[in-house]
C-alpha cells in the first residue's frame, strides 16, 4: 500500500514521500525495505535512527530522515496499520464434517465450525462467528455476532457472550464456582452452581483463563475489558468496562472490579471486596480490602504504591537498622550508667 | 415445592406458613416471589429485611417477618435446597457417534460419552459416570461410579479416580512430573515419570488444574478434598482428606499436605515439606518449610498469621521508623558531645 | 536385566553381585525384590539402610550391604535406568479415523495421529512424532522429528517446533500476545499479533502452559529448556538454552531470559528486562528489573538472596523493633530533661 493512502486510512499527517510502498509492519530492529515501523517514545529514537524500515509512524515532535506518519497516538495508529496490512485469514463458512452441531442449535450466516468442535442443544451462534477446532459450546449458550473462539476454548451451558468476543485457546467460561458447605464432621458438600456467566461486547479472554459461573445469579465481564492468560475469575465477580488484567491474576468470589482498572501480573484479589474505577495494582500485589477509585496500590497487604516503594527500600536495610538500634541501646545504657 | 415438604427434606424447623410454594433459590438481592434465600450471618440481616424472597433459611435466633426454615447450618441446608430445586440435567446414557471408545475399554451401566470424547485401551468407566465433550481418558485408566468429567478434562494413562469424582473443564490428571537430571554440561535429561495419580472418592478438581503423575510411585488426593481452578500439584505430592485449596495454589513435588488443611488463593508450597492437619495459609503465603498441625500462617517466608499481621503494619511505617532512628542517633551524638 | 549389563549400559562401576536381576525402578521406601533404587545424598543413608531394593545406584564414597552401581551422577544414571527398564509404549503409526488431517499437510514416516487430533493446512509433522488425542495443530505449523504432543496440546498457526519437543497436556503454543492500544476514550484496540513462536530442539513445555506469539517477530524458547505447568510466557520473550522454570512462573512481554537460568515456582518477571545467564530466583520472587548473570535473587522487588533472608528474619521482629525504638526515644527524652 502506498504511504499516502495509508496516511489517509490511519488519519495520520504524512511527512515526506507519500509514494513509498509498504507491505508489512515490523519492529524497529527487524524492519527492512517495504516495512513500516513505529516510534512511540523518545527513548526509542536511537534505535529509530538505525532502522532500515521504509517508513515510520511517529508522535508529533519526532523528526527522522524517513517518510513519516505523524499522529498523537502512534501506538493506536500502528495497531490499525497491522490490521490493514496483515488481515487475518477468514476461515471459510461452514461446518466441518467432524464437528457435532446439535439439531436444535442455530448458526448465523457465515459461521465457521472447525474440526471436532461441538455445539450444544438450543445454542445460538451469531453471524460471522468462528469456532476453531475442538471448541465446545454447551447447551443453551448464546454467542453474539463476529465472535472468534480459538481452538480448545470452552463455554459451558447457559452462558452468554456478546458481539466480537474473542476467546484464546483453552479458555474456560462457566466452570462451576468454588462453593462448598461444611458439615459438622468437617466434610464439604457441593453447592450446585446454577448461575451463569455474561461476557459483554468486545471482551477478550486469554488462553487457559477460567471464568467461573455464579452460584445463583451471574458472573459478568464488562464491555471492552481485556483479560490475559491463566487468570482466575471467581463466581459472582463483576468486572466493569475497559478494565485490563495481566496474566495469572486471581480474583476471588463476589468481588466487584470497576471500570478502567489495571491489574498487573499475578495480582490476587480477596473475595467480597470492591476495586474502584481506574484503580491500578502492581505485579503480585495482594488486594485484601477495598481499593479506592484511582488508587495505585502495591504489596501484600496492598498499600499506596509510593508508600510501598519507600518501605521496600528500607526493608532491604533492616539488618542494618537492627544493628544501629542495638548500638543506640548500648550507648544509652552506657550514658545512663555514667550519669548515675 | 411446598415449604413444609422442603423443611422435612432439609431437616429444618419450619417457622411460619408451610403452605408457601418455592420453586427456585436466589440470592437475597435478586430473590422474588416463589424463591428461597438464606441468611447465614447477622451481618446480612439488613439486606434480609428488604428481600422479596418468599421464604428464608436462617440460623436459630434470627427472626424475620417471613416464613423461615431454621437450622444450625443454614449454608449446608441451602446447598441441599439448591440440589433439590435445581436438579442438574442428566445427560442421556450412551456413546455419541463422534466419540472414540477403544474396543478393550469397558463402560458401566448408564455411562454417557459425549461428542469427541476419547476412552483408551483397557480403561474402565464406572456406572453412571458422565464424560462430556472432548474429554480424554488415556489407556488403563480406572474411573469409579457416578463421576462427572466436564468438557476438555483429561486423565492420562494408568491414573485411578474413585467414586463421584468431579473434574471441571480442562483439568489435567497425570501429566508428567517435572523431573530432570543435569549432566556435566549443564544439560537436562528427562527422568521418565512412570508413577501415577490416585484421586480418592468425592474429590473435586477445578478447571485447568494440573495434577502431575509421580516419577515412581503415586501422587494422591485424599477423599473429599476440593481443589479450585488453575492449581499445580507436583509429582508425588500427597493431600489428605477434606482439604481445600483456592485457585492458583502451587505445591511442589513430594510435599505432604494433611487432612482438613485450607490453602487460600495463590499460596505456594515448597517441595519435600509437611503441612500438618488443619493448618491454614492465607492468600499468597509462601510455605518454605514444615507447618505444624492447626497453625495459621501468612507471608513469604510463612510465619504465624498474628505475627505477620503485626509485622505488616510496622512494614508500612518503615520510612518513619528509619527517620526516628536517625533522630535518636543524632540526639545521642549531641548528648555525648555535651557530656564529654 | 542383569545388574552387570545395566552397569555397562549406564556406564557405572559395579560393586557386588552382578548376577542380580532388576526389572523395575522404585523409590527407597517402596522398592522390593527385583527393584533398583538410588541414593543421591548422604541424608538418605538411613533410609537406604532399610530399603528392600535389590540394588542401588550410589555416589562414590557411599557403602551399603547391597549390590551397588557407583557413578559420580547417580541422579542422571537413575534417569537412564528408568528409561531402560520402563520404555514408554510407542503408539502405533497411523492416523486415527476420527482425526482431521488437512489434505495439504504432510506427515513424516511413523507419525501417530490420535483420535480427534487436527492437523491444519500446509502443516508439516516430522518423522516419528506423536500427536495424542485431541491435539490441534493450526495451519502452517512446522513440527520436527520425534516430537511428543500429549492430549489436548495446541499449536497455533505458523509456529515452529524443533526436534524431540515435548508438550504436556493442554499446553498452548502461539496464543495471541496481550497487546492493545488505548484510544482517547480509554477503550482498548487489539494490536493483531502477527508474529510467531519458535521452540528449539529438546524443549519440554508443561501442562496448561501458554507461550504467546509475538506481535511482530517471534517468541523463542531455547534448546533444551524445560518449562513446568501453568507458566505464562508473554509475547516476544526470548529464553536461552538449558533454562528451567518451575510451575506458575509468569514472564511479561519482551523480556530476555538467559541460558541456564533457574526460576522457582510462582516467580514473576516484568516486561522488557534482562535475566542474565545462570541467574536463580527463589519461589514467588518478583523480578522488577534486570538481574545480573549468576545472581541469586529473592523477594518482591527482588534483591540478593542473602540480603533477603536476613531482612526477612528482621521483618518478623518488626513489632519488637518498634517497641525498642519507642523505649529508646523515651529514655532519651528522660535523659535530656534530666540533663537540662
Amino acid at each position: 500500500m502506498r504511504l499516502d493512502e495509508l496516511a489517509a486510512r490511519l488519519d495520520c499527517r504524512l511527512r515526506g514521500d507519500g509514494g513509498v510502498d509498504v507491505a508489512r509492519v515490523a519492529a524497529l530492529e527487524q524492519a527492512g525495505p517495504g516495512e513500516l515501523s513505529f516510534v512511540a517514545a523518545k527513548k526509542h529514537l536511537a534505535l529509530a535512527a538505525t532502522t532500515r524500515a521504509a517508513a515510520l509512524i511517529v508522535a508529533p515532535g519526532i523528526d527522522l530522515p524517513k517518510p513519516l506518519l505523524e499522529t498523537p497516538n502512534p501506538y493506536l495508529a500502528f495497531a490499525r496499520a497491522v490490521a490493514l496490512l496483515h488481515p487475518a485469514p477468514r476461515p471459510v463458512p461452514g461446518v466441518h464434517p467432524s464437528a457435532s452441531v446439535h439439531p436444535s442449535a442455530s448458526l448465523g450466516a457465515g459461521v465457521h465450525v472447525g474440526p471436532g468442535a461441538v455445539v450444544g442443544a438450543r445454542t445460538r451462534v451469531g453471524a460471522g462467528s468462528v469456532l476453531h477446532a475442538n471448541v465446545v459450546l454447551g447447551d443453551d449458550v448464546e454467542l453474539g455476532d463476529d465472535c472468534l473462539l480459538h481452538s480448545g476454548a470452552q463455554v459451558r451451558e447457559g452462558c452468554r457472550l456478546g458481539q466480537r468476543v474473542v476467546l484464546q485457546n483453552g479458555a474456560v467460561i462457566g466452570s462451576d464456582g468454588f462453593g462448598f458447605a461444611r458439615d459438622d464432621d468437617g466434610r464439604y458438600h457441593k453447592i450446585p452452581q446454577v448461575g451463569s456467566v455474561v461476557i459483554e461486547d468486545d471482551v477478550e479472554i486469554g488462553a487457559l483463563t477460567a471464568v467461573d459461573r455464579a452460584a445463583l445469579h451471574e458472573t459478568r465481564i464488562g464491555r471492552g475489558s481485556k483479560l490475559d492468560n491463566l487468570i482466575q475469575i471467581g463466581h459472582s465477580v463483576s468486572v466493569g468496562p475497559d478494565t485490563v488484567m495481566a496474566a495469572q491474576v486471581g480474583i476471588a468470589g463476589s468481588t466487584r472490579v470497576g471500570a478502567r482498572v489495571t491489574l498487573a501480573g499475578q495480582v490476587g484479589v480477596n473475595g467480597h471486596v470492591q476495586i474502584g474505577d481506574g484503580a491500578i495494582a502492581s505485579g503480585q500485589a495482594g488486594l485484601t480490602g477495598d481499593v479506592a477509585p484511582g488508587a495505585f496500590v502495591s504489596g501484600t497487604p496492598a498499600m499506596p504504591n509510593p508508600d510501598w516503594r519507600r518501605a521496600s527500600v528500607v526493608f532491604a536495610k533492616l539488618p542494618e537498622l537492627q544493628r544501629r538500634l542495638r548500638r543506640v541501646e548500648e550507648a544509652l545504657a552506657r550514658l545512663r550508667s555514667t550519669s548515675e
